[in-house]
């Protein structure tokens, strides 16, 4: 199930082949839409079941809305002949009416309503001082709707307001359109969902994940169990699948791998149509048409599954009258570039933000198994086959896939991201407030922030002795503006298996993080102070992105020790020995203080609430939590002189 | 369930009382939703059936994605340092390694996966021409997620392609948000759904929209059997319905008719928070804290419930956690003025619909009762309450209730709607094609495609030898660019329940159509060249809109004879004379003959299966059907004298 090869191995590793054809993504949909016909099921469901269906037949009205004319307000019905000539200096006593309240019947003998606030009491009759126009607040009958009228067309999306009129017409089922897509996992390293895997081994995701998806376009899904990569296998539940469905999906196997299968089980049981589409994440999607069906060939990486199933497998729903799940362009600028494959179709995920008035969209990793992705974006875009890429600014489209309203009540938050401002989520949402947070680290955190790309920057900081040597933060030119919120003060230290110190860095084998990181820059004032030469401490030179891949590094064997902060290394599950403290800070633009998001946030920064958690977490002290403090030139003059540009 | 009703009318009508308090609706939103806490209930459910749902407790990974280091690739998986060196002219052949599909496990004792379209295969060994750097093509433990680690915060709405992550990271079930919602129908009128109703009568269809809305949004809903019009009835069903709910809907009795008793239920229970508030559809809501927990009245009139659910109800769940139906933002521009009761904030259906690079925006009419315009609707517009209206042609935002994909695939007919057009929506459907027809009859249909607010407009036009006399057209500017696609030639005749013909309308009660309807026209032609005295036919001064309120009038015994066409008085049930001929044409302007959805429509009513249609319904001559044919100046002056502007 490779992704990115474009080769395809069989059996052995002699024989190396290319793709036979990379067909273009219009090309493939083209030969997907127009190669097979509406399969042209329909079923009758209860109307409160109808939502989110299509309508099959026509629906018309059983009878007329109203039925007969009534009343539009609560009043008297009278003839309005009666009511010739009433005015203020001559009132009119009506003896012939009827007293009715808002949709009762007005008889057919009554062309006009009065409404009660315009009439007297006088005794058994009412005097009125205005004349009637005829048929004023009455309703004709038909007037909503008349006898065998057309309610609704044939492919209306059925929504829950239409509930109401449909009830309301005498409609308690309605045909709706209905296919069967019967769904096939293969692959020999596949557990079913629930089950604990092995290491190599994968929960059978993809094939869930398409039911789900594909049941909320209306469609009735069968997985079949779990085949593993024996093509006799394959075939007979291929088989059986094409039978019972109108169209059949197969999850993985259509890659280059030595034991991907479904092209020549396809190929046995009827015609390939296609392997192998310009399209990332999704290249080796491949289509069949068994028995007059379409069997369409997922990739195993769930991206690029996702991808298949929203561009190829709902088009082709669609093709065959299902809505598609809504879709909703935005514009937005982006906050980083963007590079894509020439000639490739690309879907990213993306994040879409306000900030200010302009919406940021972030790129969310192109990783095609990196799941995570899609489920922190909200949203994706499309790269058209002919573009190279994107400038960080260019405006794209995106394709939301949550409620706009949510963005605006979301505060972007891009740095370091401590176990300290995971659960603030949970408070967060109490209040309203969406927290979307993410962990490239320092740098990216600046640079997000310097674009205007977050409302804020977590950032694990020196503490102030130190923060001379922190280049990333002191090199930023406008930091005349920056304020900080302190988040709480975090123990820094040597995590390990055994509770290694800083004085065994030289007999074991450490994993150091890169210059830009807080922690790098604690350790080499701390191994100078100590009079380590750094060259001695082994592993010195091995650097890792930051303390989060230090601690899988020590727990996959690749290291002894490493810097981290005690909530990283005790949420990994390691001995921690604290070496020194850092600042866990908050990054932002002064004005962004005034921001709704931003104040909601420091309240709950500062409540007993989080206090308590963070000291239930331990490791984190908790005396300045909630200050404010400046990053003004003159407070960095203090320490540092700011580089010149 | 006054809808207009300015004021309250007690047991009788001597009594008249104003509503006490007519709230803002910023005021009773926040009265309403900072009066209840959230119930904070939550419900574990499998993750297939979480979709939509809202998380209550955090969601962590049970354990790191993937466990250990995997193959990125399909390749060999080699320890770097063996590689190094390699090169074209010095290629090396690595006998330790392990050949790797993609997702198998690289063991810790290799660093670096080498794809298999880079290696030459040497007896059992493979020889390789270029270095392999350190960790290439191997996916890190740990890289997708990590074991404890957030994969969904609090508050999170879980969305199709988040349960393959779910799944994938070992969560088979979620604490999602839960609440419980108790829906009381009253009223003595009301019958159940799929129960016929008798005249006066109405089926209970409101608390069946209330159920299926708010279901959506993740409620359990139980409707309570209907309570009849009896204090006593509805106090013991609310106070049950308090018990067992967190919310507390009781449609209808909330407003100003002498049985309308939730108000008076409520203080008997509990508080009264308010009643009335200045919106429209929905002024007699109403507002009662019964043991803590609120009551909220639904008004009777189903727009002004759907307001009230959708403005109200959906407020406050959303302040209890839960997600809003997904309000999609668009700019439309207003095809027709739209006016509004200053102090009120108003919420009106519109249809939003494409016209060349425009969206254009048509307001669906504003009374409360008319369901059929939410269900042709496909979005709605707030006016806030100091706005007293729009001019046409105002750019005013609308939340669409539809797929804004859809508005690309809707062709817009506004104008005379036969019945010859009604079916044509199931071809269309066929063709991925929607219609979206209004009936307003021929003269607005002019104006909207004057003003581009629709693509074509079907019209009822007098005969050749009559188009002369016909003025709403012909005063038409820019008629020198229209052009008409004919669909049908329609029978026009007299309507009746006993056959009467054209000579019988001396002696016969008539209901005539207005001045601008081409039937007034062929009317007024005939009886001229009959000889008959318009006075002496009893009813000609009486009008109605146009030939479908011609056929409602007959019916409900208003009148005994008009004119409408053969479709209409068959649709009706009603006897039908023929006395003239029709052209059923589609006019649009010249350059909408390059609309792929207008070159569609064509290619249907030219159909050999459209003409069937048409043959079979009757009344029709489909000699001419499809047939193009211009209203040039020039054809137009050959008939009748352009007027000069």
């Amino acid at each position: 199930m490779s992704e990115d090869s474009g080769s395809v191995a069989k059996t052995g590793c002699s024989m190396v082949k290319r793709y036979l054809e990379l067909l273009s993504l219009g090309e493939a949909l083209t030969l997907l839409t127009k190669s097979f016909a509406a399969p042209g099921h329909m079923e009758n469901v209860p109307v409160v079941q109808s939502v989110g269906r299509i309508v099959a037949e026509p629906v018309f009205a059983k009878y007329s809305v109203p039925a007969v004319n009534i009343s539009a307000m609560d009043g008297i019905a009278v003839r309005s002949r009666d009511t010739i000539g009433a005015g203020d200096q001559n009132p009119i006593t009506l003896t012939h009416f009827v007293r009715v309240n808002t949709g009762n019947i007005v008889p057919p003998e009554f062309d006009a309503v009065i409404m009660i606030e315009d009439v007297w009491e006088v005794g058994d009759h009412f005097r009125i001082r205005r004349s009637a126009i005829p048929w004023q607040h009455v309703r004709h009958a038909g007037e909503d709707i008349k006898e065998n009228k057309l309610v609704l067309a044939k492919g209306h999306l059925i929504r829950a307001f239409d509930i109401g009129a449909l009830v309301t017409y005498g409609i308690t089922s309605i045909d709706v359109l209905a296919v069967r897509v019967g769904i096939i996992p293969t692959g020999s390293e596949l557990v079913p969902p629930g089950v604990w895997p092995k290491p190599g081994q994968v929960v059978e995701s993809n094939t869930v994940m398409a039911q789900v998806y594909l049941s909320q376009m209306g469609a009735h899904c069968t997985r079949y169990p779990i085949a593993p990569d024996e093509p006799d296998i394959i075939r007979e539940t291929m088989r059986k699948a094409v039978e019972e469905n109108d169209l059949v999906l197969i999850s993985a196997g259509s890659s280059a791998g030595t034991r991907d299968f479904s092209e020549s089980v396809i190929r046995s049981l009827g015609e390939l149509v296609f392997h192998g589409v310009a399209v990332k994440p999704g290249k080796p999607v491949m289509l069949g048409n068994v028995k007059g069906k379409p069997v369409l060939g997922l990739p195993g990486y769930p991206l690029a599954a996702q991808t298949v199933l929203r561009e190829f497998a709902a088009p082709l729903l669609e093709s065959w009258g299902f809505a598609p799940a809504p879709h909703y362009p935005v514009t937005v600028r982006l906050a980083q570039p963007l590079v894509s494959d020439p000639g490739f179709d690309e879907f990213v995920p993306i994040f879409v933000g306000r900030i200010g008035t302009t919406l940021v969209g972030t790129p969310h990793g192109k990783g095609a198994f990196a799941q995570m992705a899609t489920v922190k974006a909200n949203g994706y875009t499309h790269i058209p086959a002919p573009v190279e890429g994107y400038e960080a600014g260019f405006e794209l489209t995106v394709m939301l896939t949550t409620d706009p309203g949510s963005i605006e009540r979301t505060l972007i938050l891009t740095g370091s991201i401590d176990p300290a401002l995971e659960d603030l989520a949970g408070l967060a949402h109490d209040e309203g407030l969406f927290i979307h947070a993410t962990n490239p680290g320092n740098t990216p955190g600046i640079l997000a922030l310097g674009g205007s790309c977050c409302h804020a920057a977590p950032l694990v900081l020196p503490a102030d002795s130190m923060l001379a040597s922190y280049q990333p933060l002191l090199q930023y030119k406008k930091s005349g503006d920056l304020v900080f919120i302190h988040i709480a003060t975090v123990e820094l230290g040597i995590a390990s298996r055994d509770g290694l110190g800083l004085k065994d860095l030289t007999h074991t084998r450490f994993i150091n993080t890169r210059k830009e990181t807080p922690s790098r820059t604690v350790l080499d004032a701390l191994i100078t102070a100590e009079g380590i030469d750094p060259l001695k401490v082994n592993g010195y030179l091995q650097e890792v992105h930051g303390p989060q891949a230090v601690v899988v590094a020590i727990r996959n064997g690749f290291a002894d020790a490493g810097m981290c902060t005690s909530g990283i290394a005790s949420a990994s599950g390691l001995e921690f020995v604290p070496v020194a403290h850092e600042d866990y800070e908050l990054a932002l633009w002064r004005e962004m203080l005034a921001d709704q998001r931003i104040k909601t946030l420091l309240t709950l920064i500062r409540s007993p609430a989080y206090r308590t958690h963070l000291e239930k977490i331990g490791g984190y002290d908790t005396a300045k939590t909630g200050v404010i403090r400046d990053l003004s030139p003159e407070l960095v003059l203090t320490t540092c002189p700011l580089p010149q540009d």
